[in-house]
């Protein structure tokens, strides 16, 4: 399936109030390249296999292949995975019809906020929050892969 | 899990004519660095994604990962993979208590044929049919992976 998102920074932690959903999230990836990333990814309870392609030309949507698997296998490949492993706490947060997805990175990208709202189409509107900051859709430096390449305390 | 497996070159066509089943494979590889491969593979009706990690010191043993997934899936997955699709056909064959896979590669690794026996310990002994040929395990040339980038039609 192909999965349409845009992504903001975050401008206040207020959002932490509004969030109904709290989970820890680490992540490797078995390839960084931005047209065919592999993420392995502990989330909660859960492990889970990601593999997204080339953004297309507005870089709202990606291809995107996603298969649950154990929490031991998830593990054991994430042993496997380059260096760099991510890891935040996700917040979820309902805004009008959408769930915001905010990240908050630890780690080399502490200091990271970032929110991703998925859309069933490229013109679709939905509800800003306060705390929404600037756009970074389709930035490849804020793709968690190139994040765990060259992160966000090395951008300054 | 660790995969044990011996791979050797063939000497000449004689296991056809030994061979209990024949499949079609084609596959490709969304990394094909050797510590670290992703493969995607359509194996007759059924879709594959592998992952592999670093050979032991031996080279015999191998980590690796294995998950059915749909044809359509692995279809899919297939566009995203590097340039350098692997077609091949498999041959199995029953020798002793050992089942020999042998793989005939075509396209751009037409001329090659090898044969891979899998063992349950290193040391297990096995019956060399009189089509085995010299032994390749662990020379990183032969991992399919590396044959998607250096064909054997160019080793000469």
């Amino acid at each position: 399936m192909r999965e349409i998102e845009r992504k903001f920074l975050i401008t206040s932690e207020a959002f932490k109030k509004e969030a109904y959903k709290r989970t820890r999230i680490a992540q490797g990836f078995l390839n960084t390249h931005p047209e065919r990333t592999v993420r392995i990814r502990l989330k909660g309870d859960n492990g889970y296999i990601t593999i997204k392609g080339k953004s297309n030309k507005s870089g709202l949507s990606r291809f995107e292949w996603e298969k649950q698997i154990s929490l031991n296998e998830a593990k054991e490949l994430l042993l496997l995975c380059e260096r760099g492993i991510i890891e935040k706490t996700r917040y979820e947060v309902l805004v009008g019809d959408h769930i915001f997805e905010i990240d908050e990175f630890m780690g080399e990208n502490k200091g990271l906020i970032m929110a991703e709202v998925e859309l069933n189409s490229e013109g679709e509107v939905f509800t800003k929050p306060e705390w929404l900051g600037q756009e970074v859709t389709g930035d490849i430096r804020y793709y968690n892969s190139q994040l765990s390449l060259n992160p966000f305390k090395n951008w300054k």
